[in-house]
């Protein structure tokens, strides 16, 4: 694994971080992420430059076990709506309905049945939006 | 997946757990749960027949995303002792220690900077006590 | 307390589950945790074999005391959905408006004032469904 | 900082926190507190007397900087609604847009991105609905 | 159930509080209450005034039911060293292990099997001390 | 407020988080932070370039108000150790202890009297420690 580059500027982490949410999103960028830009701009970059740039484009850990391991993360601490986007994330590289299905049954162990109840509830809805299209 | 065998007796359950165990543990069983048994039997067969027996030993997720993304639950709910137990588990099972440092460096997003430095301090100390072995 | 029945099947389990749903909801099966069965079959037998059929049928806590502690856990962890649905099980079974208020007042001292505003906020949803039936 | 005045009555405690309250409320009641006042008579009188009347008065820290830290204490254990709420009152007495969202990227290191993006999303409605007046 | 009482002195509230602690700790003060006293002097008022005087004094709920409703809120939210404090409150009101032991059960299910596990440790330390004794 | 700098470099955020930990903790480096670039260097790399110099570098919060929002944050989630050393860098830049201690006790609303109780202990071993220096 590479030291981080330190040589690198920021406009460099933030096109790496646009680069994995296109890859996360089926090529298009993040709508939120866009309207936030407006309002919280530092925020947006450190969305786009730290979280995806420098987090989520480290090459030691395959995307599919990093997406199935936010969502354990978000599912376990009660944030719901990013285990949700999270989860569509996961489903758009080829993670399966029932590998997201089994992160929600782990989670009964950390965190309880109802937080996993809870995450079923936001994967459902996930799951029932991409039949609908 | 199969649906659960609702034939099942719980001494299967329980005995599936133990084995579950033994495969995370290098062969041995874990030593917490022993204890908790005399005073927690209820607690110890929670453990063993539901949490061990029950989800860890289901087909749908490989061992070794199971203990990433269970690592990643217990870092990002600040159960650092926990964390560590199941980060153990991972190493024994194969898991590198770069891959462990990624899910720390995965949860400064969902749980913050200050939860993942905790976490690191727990397998920091884990990584030390497996060189003095 | 006898000690957990390890000849016991899942089966068995999960049928003292049902019976005790129907024992806090009026006769009546659990209408989420049917929906939870056809999407998510492990989450729903483990509510209901190991939530329902092992934990909350054991003898050792009265049903009016396991609810209100249940109660107390579910707001003081922000989780106000779950507390509102046992908090109808248990006017389900006896227990008074006012009990539940009292749970309200105590979860001030372990988890502040804001969680048990939220919590009153689910009560008065609660109390005022009860009355429109 | 003077010691607790013991021989004060919880009526003047409870006067004291009505006019913190309209301090921080443009000079109007809070309305959620009168309603919680007919049903949760206990809990409206813990949050005017002890959370406004006894903590919200004292003199050792202004009013500015109380509002921020609630706001931050607020955001990082993901309690969104009162939030907004305090964030509110901050803007009554003088607390900037600029301050708020700097309490929100603070927030990403404690508690990680998604809190602050959830907390970033209750000031961008709060905003709004400022403007619209 | 009585209006709180708004004639009442914080002088009175504080009375009551420090005979509600005697009631829970055999009839002495509690150690950690005095050492905060001298230098968080608002804490100690805030505890002994409102949190034992105002709330642990109500009539509305029985000693024993307001223990286990505490234990179960401080392990459900990871405060073990609060419940192991008000786990032994509960003993010297005549709760019985085994009770206590029943909510530990029961917080696996809304905070998991790790907090439950967590929570059994610090009630397994209480035991062998009131042995000791 | 500027906008964040794209075309700074790693290295020059790096330097400028260098500058603020040692602007907090009276011009010397910070030793947690120097252990953990060994072993997590990522982790090392995001503390002191993205938290603190990104976040904990903007003009749009003096640094008290700064410090004073961090420590109710961690106070109110738990983290007490980070709780602990936030409160020791706010104390090195003028804070009093007066003001540390209305922040514990304004943390009694949103999250609780046991955690401000909790804050209270890990602030009077920062305080006991400062007076043997």
């Amino acid at each position: 694994m590479p030291a981080p580059a330190i040589a690198e500027s920021s406009e460099e982490r933030r096109k790496r971080g646009e680069a994995v949410v296109r890859s996360l999103n089926n090529g298009a960028p993040q709508q939120a992420l866009e309207r936030m830009r407006q309002e919280f701009p530092f925020l947006a970059e450190a969305t786009e430059a730290y979280a995806l740039g420098d987090v989520w484009s480290r090459p030691g850990l395959d995307s599919r076990t990093r997406q199935l391991a936010a969502v354990a993360a978000f599912a376990a601490t009660g944030q719901t709506a990013f285990m949700k986007l999270h989860a569509g994330y996961a489903l758009n590289i080829g993670v399966s309905e029932g590998e997201l299905k089994e992160i929600v049954y782990l989670i009964t162990v950390p965190a309880g049945i109802s937080r996993a109840i809870a995450a079923s509830q936001a994967l459902s809805e996930l799951f029932a939006e991409r039949r609908r299209q």
